[in-house]
């Protein structure tokens, strides 16, 4: 028995995310079903993360546990093989026995694309940018974005849904940088909760927009109720880019 | 009556061309539709190219004459509402009556790009290249392009359907640069006759991977048989960046 690590990449838009309650299209159930056709055995993968629907992964981390003596290089080539066109391995190595995907995961990347200009993106952007056309201020969102950094109690940036999970999380770095119309929000930390990502970058518009001050980030933070923050920002201009272990 | 240029931007995957003989999903059905449908009348667009079935476009020109009064603007902003995410309008203006997006055209840039690496592309690069894992030198593509700068009879590089054009024309320069594994070729010439672009590529590929020399491009040249050139490369990884007028 080997276990193995996968680095992953896909475009979310045609899945129901990584792994979904409904029975859909998951992208789990791909890669668990060529990967069970290749080493002809049924086989389980543990990721890194949950992403939803819709979001997109450059470097999500995996592993399985397989009896099979399929090299390593042949198991990312027979994967890149049969899956489509939006998945792809980046590598599969063989690591220790204790490696786990999601327990030893010592921090996330994740990056929202924002396309602020008057006309749409054009089609190479438009599947992972939002489109934001009126004015955005960089150096407001940045301002916003400071209180947010540390360990926080993220009650107001998450999923209504989602009550019982510990809602403590520490957000290592936000970077927020403008070239031409392409503004990119890069989040670091240890772990998010469902739609944490996306509650945060909503709330950051709102502060680009004029309509919240570093005083009511503040508030929001210390309210934790969901109904204060800025909405969730649709999926697509969302990236899982590194996971660090 | 006015004439209007419009710049446009396309990915070309899901269409039979600019302009096909089909019946089909050409980009200049979908442009006249909506614009036709804006302007209350109908409405003929003249294109600077005839771009293949699968080929992308960031810089195509076209022109249409019309006695509508709608602000050149909201031209632009109505067809983009109305287009789908792979086709859009980068700007609308009103020029000189005399205007024509073809014969008014000087030269006409393509790129065409080659991902050069063992894995195949990510997902937000795979629609737009070529997917080449062997060796490449580039030195040698380098080269094998120098002769074929320059006005040329380029019979042997053109789709061997099309016989009737005057088969000479001039270009003006090939650039070959490589970016880790992303190797660019682009062309700017006068003209290109039908899968010009694409049957050089598919050459100058060959002599990337040490089958062809500087001689033999040569000979191809002047033999103007479209046997001895190389195979005419995917459409998928051609982009016609820009037109000079």
């Amino acid at each position: 028995m080997r276990t193995v690590r996968l680095l992953i990449a896909f475009q979310g838009t045609r899945y129901d995310g990584w792994q979904s309650q409904r029975t859909g299209r998951t992208l789990q159930e791909l890669f668990e079903k060529h990967l069970t056709q290749i080493l002809k055995g049924k086989t389980d993968l543990v990721s890194s993360s949950r992403t939803d629907s819709g979001v997109h992964a450059r470097g999500l981390v995996a592993h399985f546990r397989t009896k099979a003596k399929l090299p390593d290089g042949k198991v990312k080539t027979a994967l890149n093989f049969y899956l489509p066109a939006d998945a792809l391995v980046l590598a599969a190595k063989t690591v220790s026995p204790r490696f786990h995907a999601r327990f030893d995961a010592r921090s996330k990347t994740y990056e929202y694309l924002i396309w602020n200009h008057r006309t749409r993106p054009t089609y190479d952007l438009a599947p992972y940018c939002l489109w934001h056309s009126g004015a955005l201020s960089v150096e407001k969102m940045r301002r916003a974005s400071s209180p947010l950094v540390g360990k926080h109690d993220f009650s107001a940036f998450r999923d209504s849904g989602e009550e019982d999970r510990n809602p403590v999380r520490c957000i290592q770095a936000i970077q927020i940088r403008k070239v031409g119309p392409k503004l990119s929000i890069r989040v670091r930390g240890d772990g998010f909760l469902r739609h944490m990502v996306r509650v945060l970058v909503g709330t950051l518009l709102e502060a680009g927009r004029g309509k919240l001050s570093i005083q009511s980030i503040e508030s929001i933070l210390a309210s934790k109720d969901r109904k204060k923050a800025g909405p969730t920002a649709k999926a697509h201009g969302l990236t899982l880019l590194k996971v660090q272990y």
